[in-house]
């Protein structure tokens, strides 16, 4: 059995609160997901993400399946037990770093061959390879595989894109159907060492991986119908919207994510891949996205960019040099509870490895805050 | 008031079970201080060191005063407010790295001109200016300023710079005396935020700083004999061992540890600088040590190399790419309950942020875990 998915009240913008139960993690929703690239949320450790309140955070295929390798993930149980979550996980399908990371791609309707940007070797990754790859991974959440379409594209192109799109969707569904049972948990292999940490809670056995479908169409709103359309046909646990926030204006973010959301299923959750700022996650969330996930919130803090309920801060700052409030003074988080801006901009200015830890906290919390507020009020609307 | 120090115990060896009274924290001896260079023990967060146990940490006064400044430092209330460390701190007096990594160093009588490595500015440090330094930091335990005598050095070499020491010892320990109280606890300056961590506890302004002097005397037992005694004519309130561990062999650190002890008064702390390895800071304990710093365990984790109760192990080796077991199977820390060596390789091979922090964590957990162990046992013996 796949998620189950329990939408507990409506507002009148569309917006939903919602629980999804996934194997490890009965998750409240809308839900910002962090990223966790290689196995490990950039710069912070696993106990400061639950202390956070992450529910449910992402890993990348394509960085895993190069470091350390699906195989070596699934001899050692799975992703949760290699990198000690407990809770919910889920991965994408690879498409999008191979197309954003990898070096000479070449598309067929077969699949993409490509090399790696570590050390030049050459892969091959199709539907059916990329669902493989995420059952030995064992996310809770694993998604098609997909080519994210470009901005700009032109029609003809966005088109194309779309069919491959649709053809990788259908193969990777079947795919999943026939291999979902081959998922790493429990496996007997993997008792030679238990964590004080556990990763696999009674009856997870009885439950399975989930797969979700992307809809993609580039800025063409009858391409996005079309593939929000044979999506549904087609069957999957959830789906996600793909290929915005790749540079397109903000107007016609919204206005795809506006013409998509009707048409998906009200009682499958809906994933909007890779955004955004904070106005956005909150906006989005209102319009009845569940799901969410972005790097800006790390990444931004590695640099020094500090999401607050002021505006962004940028921690380098010269006038912070003896500012001893906290980053953001209306946030409980243990970094604001704990430490001053002045001396966030010292670590900053030192290079010291404290300093994107600490920054990457505020901001988790942050994006995390505006999801949780965003649940209280969808509540009372509902 | 300086710090008050309690011998509970004493066994036949030399070792000594103790208790310091700081400012800001009762210590237990034998302790391993971290050393937190630039205000930051590197990778680690300050409630993670408080978790781990650690009593007192180093900070440098060299790095300090390039960044951000002891002025800076002192507006805002002195080190301990400013990186939100409630309990005890040490500075060292800036005169190790001043000879380690600056360039353009000249030595007078008077102190050393030296430029920054960081900009290259010009510097002038005398023993009056780092005792100022250091009292403007507000640690609970500072130090003279010395020249620490390199090894291999002539005995003439050895002599003159044992000259400039002890006359730089006295220079401290006057300078101390006249300017102890404008230390910058309970400044009314510093009010303007409260952060929810209490660094300064009731009854501080009853207490001032302590001060070490440091024997110095390479590796010449008559210049280590005079260079302890003048110093306990002095009176200081505690007395550190400097200049060993410094590429001198073995023997030669532990006949010069061996000679000095018994000259030092019973009831003031030991201090020996700058080691070591695991073996090296239980017998240096054993025989009286009360208090050690080194960046050792801090500089290996972050390349790599652990410490364990199984010996040294590198955590990089492809042997452990799917290893399973923690770090260390006898080693109770938050990283060996919750993590694999296989996790802690892929964090490294990949280059990630969290690979320092889980390592530093478990290499402090480690070196502290001696500390206690050490502490037991001379209780038991004594």
């Amino acid at each position: 059995m796949g998620l189950e998915f329990d939408v507990l009240a409506t507002s009148a913008g569309g917006g939903r609160r919602g629980r999804m139960h996934l194997p490890h993690r009965t998750v409240e929703t809308p839900v910002f997901m962090p990223v966790g690239t290689a196995g490990t949320v950039k710069a912070v450790s696993q106990d400061v993400l639950e202390e956070l309140g992450a529910e449910i955070i992402l890993g990348n295929t394509y960085h895993l399946y190069l470091r350390p390798g699906h195989e070596a993930i699934r001899r050692m149980g799975g992703l949760h037990k290699f990198i000690s979550w407990p809770r919910a996980m889920l991965t994408d399908s690879g498409g999008f770093q191979v197309f954003s990371l990898s070096a000479l791609r070449k598309v067929t309707d077969e699949g993409v061959r490509f090399r790696s940007h570590l050390d030049g070797s050459s892969h091959f990754f199709t539907p059916e390879h990329s669902i493989d790859v995420q059952i030995a991974l064992g996310a809770d959440i694993v998604m098609a595989f997909d080519e994210c379409t470009e901005y700009p594209a032109e029609r003809g192109r966005a088109k194309e894109s779309l069919r491959l799109t649709m053809a990788w969707a259908r193969r990777s569904l079947d795919h999943f159907n026939a291999h979902c049972h081959e998922v790493p948990w429990f496996s007997e292999l993997n008792e030679n060492w238990v964590p004080q940490v556990r990763v696999f809670g009674p009856g997870i056995e009885l439950r399975r991986q989930s797969l979700f479908g992307i809809v993609q169409g580039g800025t063409y709103l009858d391409l996005r119908r079309e593939s929000a359309e044979r999506l549904v046909e087609m069957g999957f646990d959830g789906y996600a919207i793909g290929g915005l926030s790749v540079g397109e204006p903000r107007e016609k973010t919204l206005e795809m994510i506006a013409e998509v959301l009707p048409l998906l299923p009200a009682d499958k959750p809906r994933y909007l891949m890779g955004v955004g700022y904070p106005d956005e996650i909150e906006e989005y969330a209102q319009m009845g996205v569940d799901m969410m996930d972005c790097v800006l919130p790390t990444r931004a803090a590695r640099h020094g960019l500090l999401f607050t309920s002021e505006g962004r801060l940028n921690i380098k700052g010269a006038r912070l040099a003896e500012d001893q409030g906290p980053p953001d003074p209306a946030c409980n988080c243990p970094v604001c509870r704990r430490y001053s801006r002045a001396y966030l901009r010292h670590l900053m200015h030192c290079g010291e490895p404290l300093s994107a830890t600490l920054n990457t906290i505020h901001n988790l919390a942050y994006y995390l805050g505006i999801m949780e507020r965003v649940r209280k009020s969808l509540h009372l609307e509902g």
